[in-house]
């Protein structure tokens, strides 16, 4: 027996209140990372998809040539991962939610003043782990990009189809692990352009490099805009 | 530099309202529920972390010397959950939440009218790929339990605390992954002890069926309380 049951609405008034006074602040921030010439790249993803490694990665490949990079932390708690960014020297600040599942604008507004702006060329935001919540609240960013990695399984644009919707690149992490998973690329890939067609996929293993001239080409193809 | 900064409390007021709305409902569930002799089980992960893979090995288990399964399958989308369940011919729904990040009570007194309450001993709820909201919103279950798969890394106690205070059972998942990633079991368990010193940590592969036997023992013995 399979029945499929829907939610009621009762909370979209509440919730598009807060949407309007989100936005607002999103495109303040917008206007001012713009007057400061630094783009904005917004990743989302489950926790422990490799958000953390996947920038220390790129941070690192980034380093000679540039663009400048600066980074904010969102987690619910800690400043585990604040930390292991502050080591590589660039410019990083934690914001904890404190309970809240995903970053908003008037955070980031605060994260920012916390940033050498004129010093960078790029920021990341490491969104709050979760598939779902992050998408709604807009930050004021230029690009989103969303990670999946091999272990969640090739189904999750099925179950989770609105961050695969909004983002501009797709990133497959922890390719290392595909011989011992059952994750069919192909499928995935095909999932998500189901969604979105626009969006690429590359797959990614910050531990043994692969793909990871693809992404930060990427990334300065985006600066360059 | 790291900073740390901490959110405005502004929406407080409305989130109580909606707990305090949903309490009431579960309150009730959670009479219905004993008044059937059917204890449920709330499961809560990350997406991907293999819940639908556990349960599926668990009813299996279950199968001949009981107790009688049933399943609440909830999704942002899709019933691709239920329908793999529906396999093994347990009685199972599928709740999806359009979009919501939780499931909460008014979805469970749904979704417990579609499934033979009489003829069951457990229900096991599978709410939505999430390690932040869940948490929240109790369903009128009787027992918590949090599933942490190795792929997502030892760490994440320190970011998602509220979740490992909450449960009554830890399971990590996918321990057949182990050889090839640098989760630290002992440290892992240490942190949830850390926060909640009477939780077991049991380490299970549904694959390989490592575990298995504890996590159903563990079934069997809730059951009969």
């Amino acid at each position: 027996m399979t029945e499929n049951l829907s939610p009621s609405a009762s909370r979209v008034s509440v919730i598009e209140k807060l949407l309007t006074a989100n936005e607002e602040v999103a495109a303040d921030n917008r206007t001012q990372f713009k007057a400061h010439g630094v783009k904005v790249v917004n990743i989302m993803a489950s926790p422990g998809a490799g958000k953390t490694t996947l920038l220390l990665a790129t941070i690192e490949a980034l380093a000679e040539a540039g663009p400048r990079v600066g980074v904010i932390e969102g987690d619910v708690a800690s400043q585990v991962d604040a930390d292991k960014i502050a080591t590589t020297g660039v410019p990083v600040v934690q914001i904890n939610t404190g309970g809240g599942c995903h970053l908003d604008a008037p955070m980031i507004r605060h994260g920012m003043q916390a940033l050498p702006l004129e010093d960078l060329d790029v920021i990341f935001v490491e969104n709050v782990g979760n598939l779902i919540c992050p998408v709604a609240f807009d930050l004021g960013q230029d690009f989103n990009v969303g990670l999946l990695s091999t272990p969640e399984g090739h189904d999750k644009p099925y179950k989770y189809p609105a961050i695969f919707e909004a983002v501009d690149l797709v990133i497959v992490t922890k390719s290392d692990l595909l011989p011992y998973l059952d994750f069919e690329v192909d499928t995935f890939r095909e999932l998500v352009h189901g969604l979105n067609p626009n969006a690429p996929v590359l797959v990614v293993s910050a531990k043994t490099g692969e793909g990871m001239e693809a992404w930060v080409g990427w990334v300065r193809e985006r600066m360059a805009r």
